[in-house]
C-alpha cells in the first residue's frame, strides 16, 4: 500500500511550526509495512490544497491529511476533501451532542461555526477526539483510503495509534496485504561514511531485502537496515542475517543498535567492568557530565565532575601546581595529564579523565588555535593523553571533545586504548 | 516569489529524522517575504524525485531541494536534477582539491566516490561546505533559481544563511521585488501564557502590522512581532513601537529579546555586576555549567562546577558533614542549603549555587518523589534556598532545574529574590 501524507497549515509552510506529525505518522506506518511514498505540505489555501489533494488521490492508495479541521475561516480541509470527492456532508448527530456537551463542561458557549465540526461526508467513519472538538474522518472511496487528522500532536497521535492503525491493519489483512516493515539500526564509531561504506561494499552492492543505507550523524555514521516481509518474525530474521554479515565486517566499530548513544554504551561497559570515574572538564565545561548523568543509573559509576573553568580552580580545587599551568598553559598536554591524575586521586576512582581546550570563539592563538585540546584518561594500568583539533562554534567543539573522550572510553572498555 | 522546499532522504519519509531543514528555511525565507507554497518529501528513489522536482521546477520560481549530496550511491540529486535541466556536470577542480585537503587533515584515504562531489552543473555556482565534504550549488536556468543544499542541519544552515540568502535578496532587487519582512522575539520568564496574554490583551486586540504572537517554550512565553513594508528600516520602526508597548506592560518579565537564552541574559548581568559564581550541582548533572559555559566569556564570572554526583563526592570534595546527609538525606534543604555555601568558600565566589534532587526515573519514595528537587544560593548578602516539584523525563527534571536556578540567579541580578 503506498501512501501520502499531507500537511495543511500556513503555519507549517512558514515554518512556525515542525511538521512532527508525518515523522509520527510514517513510523507508525512502517511497522505495518505501509511505504510513505510523498509528504506535502501546502498552506490554509484552497485552490492549492484541492491540488495537492487529487494529486496524492491520484498517485497513492492512502491518504493522510493532517490540519485545517478547527473551526475558524481558514480550515478548509474538511470541505475541500469533500469537494474533490464529489460527496455530501452530512451531520454527525452524536458528535454535535458531544462538542455540545463539551462547551458546557467548560462554561464557554458555543459558536455555530464549531457545529461545522460534526459535518462528514458520507460513507465516512467519524474519529472521535477526546482531546480536542475536532474529529477525525476515516474514509474509504474508489478503492482507496482517505484520512483526515486534526492538527494538534496531543489529538492526532492517539487517535491516529487507537482508532486508524486498526483499521488499516484490517484492511490489509482483508487484501491478504499484510506486508510488515522492521528496521534496525547500527551505531557506528571510529569510521567516516565513505570508510564505512568501502569496508562493506560488497554486501551494500547486493542488498535488495533488507535494504542497508549509511547515514552520517556527526561524528558517527548509522546504518539503517530495512526489511520488509509477511510477518514481523520473518522481518526481523532477514534483518538478523543482514546485522551479523555486518557486524563480522565492522567488528567494534559498532558500538550500539537503535537509539542507544555512545554515552549509553560507555555506561554499560564500565558498570559490567565495575570501573568508577571521575571527570575534570575544562572547556567542555560540564557537558560530558551531562551526557553521562543523562543516562539512568549512571551513579553506580560515574562519582563526580570537577568543571575547573578557571585557573584557580584548576590549582585550588585540583591540586595542581601553579607553576605546570604557567610553564606550559592550561591548554596542555602537561596540564591534562596532571588534571586527569589529580581528580583519579581525589575522588578515588578507577579512572579519571580530563579535557582542557579552547572552545573559542575568542582566546586562540597561531600556536594554540580556538579547538586544540587534550583529553587525557588516568588508569590503574597507565595513562593516555592526546592532542585534538576540533572545527566548529563553540558549542560544536564541546560537543566533538565529548564525544571524543566518549570513544576514548569506549576504546578502554575494550581493551583497545594504548595506554603508556 | 514562490518556493518549493523538496526534503530528498529515505530516512525523512520513513519518519526516522525529523524534517527541520524545511522549517528552518522556510523562516528564514519569510524574512525576505519569499513565500513557500508547497514543501515536499521523497525517498532515494530516482524517478520519484525526477517527477517530484520536474513538478517544482513547473509551479514555483525557486527550488531549494536538501540532502542526497552525499559520496554514497543512494545520493541521487545532484545527477537526477542536472539530468532534467539537461545541463553537463562538469569537475570544480577547486573543490577537488579542498576535499582532498579535508581527507589529508583528518589522515584518513579519499576514496573515489568522494570526487562526485566535485562535480556541477554547467553554469551553476558552488557554495562551499566549511562542515562537511558536500558543497552546496545555486542554479540560475530558464528564469528559474534551483539550489541544492546538504541534509545534515549543521552544514545546512550556516550555507544557507550565509551563502544563499545574501544571493536571494540580491536577485529580488535586482526585479524590484524587495519587500521586506521583519520579526523580533521578546522572550518572557516568570509568566504563564494566559497570565502573559491577558496583560497585554489590550495590545494583542489591536493589532495588525505588527502581528504579536505569543508562543510558549517550555518554562518560557515568546512573543513574536513580525511586521512588513518596503524596507527594513520601515519595518524596524514598527516593531520598535510594539515593542515599546509591550516592554512598558511586562517590564522585568522580558529578559532578553530574539536568541538571548537565559543563560545569556544571566552571564550579562553576572558580568556587569562583577560577581563570580561557582556551582555545586547533583541531580542536573553538570547540565547547568554546560548551559553556562556555552556562553563565550563565561569564564569572566563562572570559575567552577563541581557536580557532586555521589555522597562520597558531597563530603569529600565539598566537605559536607556526612552526619548532616545521613539525618537529612542527600536531597534535603539543609543539604542544598550546606553545598551552595560550602562550593562558596571553597572556590572564593562571590555566589554559590546549588542543586540537588531526584531527576528519575528511578530512586523516588513516597515522601521524596521522583523531581523533587532543592535550589540554593548563598551570597555576600544572605541565601536563598526553596522545594520544587519537577515532572517529566530525566532530561526534562534536569532542564526545568537548570532553568530554574537560572531564574533565580536573574531575580538575584534584578535584587529581586528575597535573601534570608
Amino acid at each position: 500500500m503506498r501512501c501520502e501524507i499531507i500537511g495543511v497549515g500556513t503555519e507549517l509552510l512558514m515554518g512556525q511550526t515542525t511538521n512532527t506529525n508525518a515523522r509520527d505518522i510514517a513510523c507508525e506506518l512502517s511497522t505495518l509495512g505501509i511505504g510513505v511514498y510523498y509528504q506535502t505540505v501546502v498552506g490554509d489555501n484552497e485552490a492549492r490544497l484541492e491540488e495537492v489533494f487529487k494529486q496524492a488521490f491520484q498517485r497513492t492508495d492512502l491518504v493522510i491529511l493532517t490540519g485545517g479541521l478547527g473551526p475558524t475561516k481558514d480550515d478548509l480541509t474538511r470541505e475541500t476533501v469533500t469537494r474533490v470527492l464529489e460527496l455530501p456532508l452530512e451531520k454527525n448527530e452524536a458528535w454535535e451532542r458531544q462538542l455540545e456537551d463539551f462547551f458546557r463542561k467548560r462554561q464557554r458557549s458555543m459558536s455555530e461555526i464549531n457545529r461545522r465540526q460534526a459535518m462528514v461526508p458520507r460513507g465516512a467513519e467519524l474519529l472521535p477526539n477526546d482531546r480536542g472538538t475536532a474529529p477525525g474522518i476515516f474514509l474509504e472511496t474508489k478503492d482507496r483510503l482517505v484520512v483526515l487528522l486534526p492538527g494538534p500532536p496531543r489529538e492526532l497521535l492517539p487517535m491516529f495509534q487507537k482508532q486508524v492503525m486498526p483499521r488499516l491493519r484490517e484492511k490489509l489483512a482483508g487484501k491478504g496485504d499484510l506486508a510488515v516493515m522492521e528496521s534496525k539500526i547500527l551505531r557506528v564509531i571510529g569510521l567516516g561514511e565513505s570508510a564505512l561504506v568501502s569496508k562493506i561494499n560488497e554486501i551494500l552492492d547486493r542488498q535488495s531485502n533488507p535494504t542497508i543505507a549509511p547515514l552520517a550523524k556527526g561524528t558517527e555514521v548509522h546504518l539503517r537496515v530495512t526489511a520488509r516481509a509477511p510477518s514481523s518474525r520473518e522481518a526481523n530474521a532477514l534483518i538478523q542475517q543482514a546485522v551479523d554479515e555486518i557486524t563480522e565486517a565492522l567488528g567494534d566499530y559498532i558500538y550500539g543498535e537503535d537509539d542507544v548513544e555512545l554515552e549509553q554504551a560507555v555506561s554499560r561497559k564500565l558498570i559490567n567492568l565495575q570501573k568508577t570515574l571521575a571527570l575534570a572538564e575544562s572547556c567542555s565545561g560540564g557537558f560530558l557530565s551531562h551526557r553521562l548523568t543523562n543516562i539512568p543509573g549512571s551513579s553506580t559509576y560515574f562519582k563526580a565532575g570537577l568543571v575547573t573553568y578557571s585557573n584557580e580552580a584548576k590549582s585550588g580545587i585540583l591540586g595542581l601546581d601553579q607553576g605546570l599551568i604557567e610553564t606550559h598553559g592550561a591548554v596542555s598536554e602537561e596540564v591534562a595529564a596532571a588534571m586527569a591524575h589529580q581528580v583519579r586521586q581525589i575522588c578515588g576512582t578507577d579512572l579519571g579523565l580530563s579535557i582542557t581546550g579552547i572552545a573559542g570563539p575568542g582566546g586562540g592563538t597561531p600556536d594554540k588555535p580556538v579547538g586544540l585540546t587534550y583529553i587525557a584518561l588516568q588508569t590503574e594500568g597507565g595513562s593516555f593523553c592526546r592532542r585534538y583539533e576540533f572545527w566548529g562554534s563553540r558549542l560544536e567543539i564541546k560537543e566533538r571533545a565529548s564525544q571524543t573522550a566518549l570513544y576514548l572510553l569506549w576504546l578502554y572498555s575494550l581493551e583497545k586504548l594504548k595506554l603508556q
